[in-house]
């Protein structure tokens, strides 16, 4: 068995273990230089926390491993297709690469909404289900210039 | 002053008083009939989690206040537009209405990669900076089958 085909596998048990407990029917393993430093399953209903998606489960986890807010040359295997959350979260870490198995279709026939949102997403913001209002960019543009003069700002 | 601009006010100045405590320049405020129910402010850098962006961090604070995972008939006011990662979130909540001040844009302007990762979902996934692999999709199913007959479960 490949090491793909290894960590994958871990995911999946992940995720079958996750629902026998509770928790939704995803699990997230992730993997850097052959180790895996964070795994993560989905924990929404059992924390109250509409966040708590395998994947990012298994970023806080692997991120606290090594003291990092970037998960640079770390790979991902999660048993089912990231959703918008989850993908952009696994940018805003500098994943390198993403594994999964089921996708947003799959997901889609057992009841959850990731292809909807990726739907809404490909829609002018005034289409979509959810209103979204501008309001005093003016006056937040100020914070930004305060971020923009600070000197000893970590950037990511 | 009406409640937008109230609250409005209220999430610029969490995020004008994140980045002088060392945190992005980012504040958001949940509210629920007229009450702010969590608020949040970026914490990536300060926690080594790439995931703490303020909605997120107002999302997991609101959700444990009145203890649901929903946010039903609530609102949230964001200095700046929700990236992909928050924008899911929010409609994983079931959030009613945003008000954002600053725009992906603008936050292009000072650093932050929000845009790009927007235009990177607008991409076909072979198109994309990260990888995406698809493997043991069948195997994954399995998972999804026992969900699906689980008579206990907490559909969202």
């Amino acid at each position: 068995m490949t090491d793909h085909l290894k960590f994958m596998t871990q995911a999946i048990t992940l995720a079958e273990k996750s629902l026998a407990e509770g928790g939704g029917p995803f699990g997230a393993v992730i993997v850097q230089n052959n180790q895996i430093i964070g795994t993560g399953s989905n924990r929404v209903t059992l924390d109250n926390d509409p966040t708590a998606h395998a994947e990012m489960q298994a970023i806080r986890a692997a991120c606290q491993t090594i003291t990092d807010f970037q998960l640079a040359d770390c790979t991902i295997y999660v048993n089912c297709e990231p959703c918008p959350m989850c993908l952009a979260a696994l940018y805003w870490a500098g994943i390198k690469a993403i594994y999964f198995a089921a996708d947003r279709n799959d997901a889609a026939g057992i009841g959850f909404a990731d292809n909807f949102i990726y739907q809404e997403f490909a829609k002018e913001p005034a289409a979509r289900q959810i209103a979204m209002h501008q309001i005093m960019r003016t006056e937040a543009l100020h914070g930004f210039q305060l971020w923009e003069e600070l000197e000893d700002k970590i950037p990511y």
